[in-house]
C-alpha cells in the first residue's frame, strides 16, 4: 500500500526541506517523491544532511515541470492546504485521509498523491482545483504555518498508521514478551505476608484498620504484577521479619512463615 | 490542557532543532519547553530560522541540568522510545497518549512531560526507568531513527488532535476527579527511600544490583501511585527502619553477620 503513495513537492525553496521531507518518508515507509519546478537546486550538502541517509529518495524522485505531469497516473490527489479558500471544496482531516487509503489503494492500479505547496505561499488555487480533496493539518490558529517537512511529516505518519492497521498489528500492546503474571493466589499469599508484615513492624493494627490493606490492593492490583515481581515484593517481607525477630529477640528466629521464594 | 504538556528535551547537539521543535509545538498550541543540559548554544540564528517566529518559546524555555529536575513537578512522565530495551517497560502508541492525555490531565495540579533523547543516542537507561511509560512512534524498520522535531511534531500533533477531540465532547462527560497523583519528585524521594530501606534490611547491595531497583521502579510506575498512596508506602518505609535501628541498638550481643541457620 505505502508504494502506491506519492509525495509531490511543487515550488519548493529550501534543499533542506526537501532532504527533511525524504527522510521523513522514508521513516514511515514512503520511497515515491516528485519534485515540481522546484526553486532550488534540491540535491545540496543541507538536502542530504537533513536527509540524514534518506537522500536516495531525492536522487530518485521524480521531475516534473507542473502538478498535472507529476500526478499524471494518480486515482487520488489529495492538496494540503490551509482552512479556508474562497471556493469550498472538499475538506477532509488526515485521520479520515489515513482511513480512506486501503480502499483507496486496493485496486493493482491505483496510486495516491499527497501535494504539498510552496513554503511562503502554498498551492494555487489553480493547483487546489486539480486536486479530488483537501486535507487540512488542524493547527494553532495564531501560528498555522507548518514547515513543510513537518506537513510531511504528520501525512506519512497517518499513511504509516493506516497501513499498520491494515496490516492488523496490535496497536497499544505492552512490550512485554509475556512474563507470567502472579495468580489469583500467589496474590493471596503475598497480601497475607504484607498484612503480617506490617503489623509485625507496627505499621498496621487490625482493630484499627482504616482500609489500608484496601488500599494496598488496590495499588498491587492495579499494577498487575508479573511472579517474578511478587517474589521480590516476598522477598523484602522476609528480609524485613528477620530485622523484627533481630530488634525483638536479641537471638534471631527465622519466621514461621517461611514459604517465602527467594527473589 | 495543552498548557500543561511538556516537551522536554535532553542533551541536544544541533540548534536547528531546537527551533523546529518550538515551530512545532508553538503550531500545536503547545508552549512549555524545558531544556535538559544542551550540547549546544540553544539560540542560534539557525534555532530563529527554523522556528520561524516561535523562538518565543525556545526564549521562555526551562533550562535544567538533568531530567529528574525538568519534571520534577509531572505526574506522568513519557519517554520516546526505539522500541527494544533491555527491560520491558509499558509502551504506548502516540494515539493511546493522546487517547489517555484528557483524563490524565483533568487533575488542577496535573502535569504531563513528553521526554526527548540526544540525536545520536537517545535516552539513557537510567532517564527511561524515570518514565512511566515509553511511546514509540511506528517507523520503517530499515529506517527508524525520526529527526528529533519531526518526532515532537509527531507527538505533538496526537496531543492537539486529543484536546480538539476533546472540546467536541459534550460537556459533563468529563473524567471524574481524580485523586491527586504522586508527582515525579515524589516518587523519586520514594525511590531513594525505598533503596535505603532495602540496603538497610539487606535485600539489596548496591554492588550487585541485579536490576533490583529498575524492576520495582518498573512495577510501582505502572500502578500510577496516587499520592495517598505513596505516603503509606513511605510509612511502611519508616516504621521498617525504626525495626532496623532497634535491631542494631536493642540489647542484643551476636555480631553483625552471624546469621543463626535454621535447626
Amino acid at each position: 500500500m505505502l508504494d502506491r503513495i506519492r509525495i509531490v513537492l511543487i515550488g519548493t525553496s529550501h534543499p533542506g526541506n526537501i532532504g527533511g521531507t525524504a527522510r521523513a518518508m522514508h521513516n514511515m515507509g514512503l520511497a515515491d517523491l516528485a519534485l515540481v519546478a522546484p526553486r532550488c537546486e534540491p540535491l545540496t550538502s543541507e538536502t542530504i544532511s537533513r536527509a540524514s541517509g534518506a537522500d536516495t529518495i531525492v536522487h530518485g524522485a521524480r521531475r516534473a515541470e507542473t502538478l498535472e505531469q507529476a500526478v499524471a497516473d494518480c486515482t487520488l490527489v489529495v492538496g494540503a492546504s490551509a482552512r479556508s479558500r474562497t471556493l469550498p471544496w472538499p475538506m477532509i482531516t488526515p485521520r479520515t485521509l489515513g482511513a480512506r487509503l486501503p480502499k483507496e489503494l486496493s485496486g493493482a492500479e491505483s496510486r495516491v498523491a499527497l501535494v504539498f505547496g510552496r513554503e511562503d505561499s502554498g498551492l494555487s488555487n489553480a493547483e487546489l482545483q486539480r486536486c479530488h480533496a483537501h486535507v487540512h493539518i488542524p493547527t494553532n490558529p495564531d501560528f498555522s504555518s507548518l514547515n513543510l517537512a513537518a506537513a510531511v511529516q504528520v501525512l506519512a505518519y497517518e499513511c504509516r498508521l493506516a497501513w499498520l492497521a491494515q496490516q492488523e498489528e496490535p496497536e497499544g500492546s505492552e512490550a512485554e514478551p509475556n512474563q507470567p503474571m502472579a495468580s489469583h493466589e500467589e496474590l493471596e499469599h503475598y497480601f497475607g505476608h504484607l498484612e503480617r508484615t506490617l503489623i509485625a513492624i507496627g505499621f498496621h493494627d487490625p482493630a484499627l484498620p482504616r482500609q489500608l490493606m484496601a488500599r494496598l490492593r488496590r495499588f498491587t492490583l492495579r499494577a498487575r504484577p508479573e511472579r517474578m515481581e511478587l517474589n521480590i515484593l516476598r522477598g523484602i517481607l522476609t528480609a524485613t521479619e528477620k530485622q523484627v525477630a533481630s530488634a525483638q529477640d536479641g537471638p534471631r528466629h527465622e519466621s514461621d512463615d517461611s514459604d517465602t521464594p527467594s527473589p
